[in-house]
């Protein structure tokens, strides 16, 4: 158990977009949100998630939507209070923590809104280990925990409780609720026991993005390579260096797709890396061969600073790295690669987990 | 009070596709689904609206959706009173009895689907006194009685509670939902107290109904002229007699929108009647002048039987007669013509009530 202030939230926002893995959405709204709300209700606690007991009850919290809807409509912050306490009225229960459904981008500061304004602890986890575009794409999907009850609540003052057959059937109506809400939405979602906590998320999410961050600043701050510093600080491996050819953007079906594609440099000159995405970054591969895809992690850094960049951010000429990191095992189960490997995302490859190929 | 048996439902069910002015769903579904619920759980009982308690709650139950995909998704039955259950238990608190939301159509014997099932009665009333296409289109809207929190589920299992800031916004989300559940679903609407019932309704529209089929029954058995026996039963008035010589139709927004060209015979010889309909016949005019606009009820009867024709099933060549009806007096309030008048539906025509021109 330690406190968050506000002050650390820049490190916290600035490691989630590692784990963000070019989507997740803007930590930087996330950040003011979960800054004001320290401001307003004192610093927030963190509970590793073997602290808490097995009857407890755990109800992580998020936003859903587009970010770039976000980004225009920015939340009051109370409405992320309402869903939750829309679920805790119609489980007839309060919740003994929240906690962060991904690790990656917006969702991993914005529960300390609802742990600052409630008082209640956020337990340091999330139920991804870094982020992914659906409800179903969550840890507890593997152990069959289900995603509803669920609350869903808008800044007008409208909400709905959804009780569904699956999490996809979740994700299915949380998103159509999600549009009619003007593409954002706060979310209370995958209520678990402390007992569920303890097996089905990720642990130690919070200080991991946070030392993440960290890292950066400081070896920014010390001009010491901040891309080596990204790759010992997330046990991961560069995999890439160059500098931005070409993107392409399109949005099909709600998502943002498109590739980049980043000539190599110094090692890697001559070559050229294609880097695709659906939201987050799923898979890169040369003209020869395929390095690496989802679940793992592909993160674009900027080459200068360090800092992630996302897929709306990336720009024709911008010098990079691009780093990937092993996702959590689970992942690389046979649920775990139906709900989120490279088949799920229409890519025709198999898996090779990254340590495979440059451990 | 009055028992009700699978007998009496035919009689309903023709009588309710009157009141449908040519939407509201198809009667048939609604009257088959009925049937089999009181063959297996025993007749129902018909309260009276002065009958039920002050403090009572009841609960209207209702199928949304598209009718005609209704048509091919038979529900399996037990789906209406998942919806129901689910709002029970969201109150806490069962319902005395429920109502049916309109008294045309489909939705004027889906209720007894749910006051079988749960051994609960059903009051002799309805929401509108007729079809409408969308749920802030109901009696209670003009009592400030809200449509939420209601509860909507399909026939796979999944459900949800909305809690909405106003009735057009539940219409919303519940459209959405709907759609997400294939195009039809069951929903347990504007719980009411008996107080609420007894004065935000509309009082023996079932009785109505009934009477309303009952006459074109044995009138057609007895020879009578049944488009007279119609006009006699409900207090209406034929507004033309003739043949339908065009019938266009286009789906907007998801609603059935078209008109009919009916070329006058007898004394109508000579000239056309165009009928224009948003799922309901909602304005009859001809080149010369409006006859009849919503909230006034407009239904075009089959000449030879006095059977009501739907927007779907009307033909060319058929030879009809067209009959209004006056609307409850409360939806000409000023609340009610912004809810339901000829304006709303983006006609540009102000109302003149039924009788005021043919009285």
């Amino acid at each position: 158990m330690r406190m968050i202030t506000a002050n650390q939230l820049d490190d916290i926002a600035l490691g989630a977009a590692v784990l963000g893995t070019g989507g997740g959405g803007d930590p930087y709204i996330g950040k003011l949100m979960a800054k004001a709300a320290i401001d307003q209700y004192g610093p927030v606690t963190l509970l590793d998630p073997g602290e808490v007991d097995d009857d407890d009850l755990i109800i992580p919290s998020a936003m859903m939507g587009a970010p770039t809807v976000m980004l225009e409509k920015i939340p009051r912050g109370t409405e992320i209070v309402t869903a939750f306490e829309a679920i805790q009225n119609y489980l007839g229960r309060k919740a003994t923590a929240t906690m962060s459904i991904e690790a990656g981008g917006l969702n991993s500061t914005t529960p300390f809104v609802v742990a600052a304004a409630l008082g209640i602890p956020l337990i340091d986890a999330d139920t991804m280990g870094r982020a992914y575009p659906e409800i179903q794409m969550c840890m507890p999907s593997l152990y069959g925990i289900t995603a509803t009850p669920m609350a869903i609540a808008d800044e007008k003052g409208n909400s709905a409780i959804l009780n569904t057959i699956s999490n996809k059937w979740t994700e299915t109506f949380a998103r159509t609720v999600t549009i009619d809400m003007g593409c954002s939405a706060m979310i209370a979602i995958y209520p678990m026991t402390g007992a569920q906590v303890k097996e089905a998320v990720v642990a130690r999410t919070i200080t991991q993005v946070e030392t993440i961050g960290r890292t950066i600043r400081e070896a920014h701050a010390a001009h010491i390579d901040p891309i080596e510093a990204v790759r010992g600080a997330t046990g991961g491996y560069v995999i890439w260096r160059g500098k931005v050819a070409d993107v392409a953007r399109r949005t099909e079906t709600g998502f943002a797709r498109g590739e980049a594609h980043i000539a190599g440099l110094g090692e890697f000159e001559g070559k050229s890396l294609k880097v695709s995405f659906q939201n987050e970054f799923l898979i890169a591969q040369t003209e020869d061969e395929v390095l690496v895809t989802t679940p793992d992690l592909i993160t674009i850094l900027d080459g200068e600073t360090g800092a992630p960049i996302t897929t709306e951010t990336l720009r024709y000429g911008h010098r990079v790295a691009v780093i990937s990191m092993p996702c959590d095992r689970r992942w690389r189960s046979e649920a775990g690669m139906a709900l989120v490997g490279p088949g799920y995302f229409g890519y025709q490859t198999s898996y090779v987990p990254v340590e495979e190929r440059y451990g």
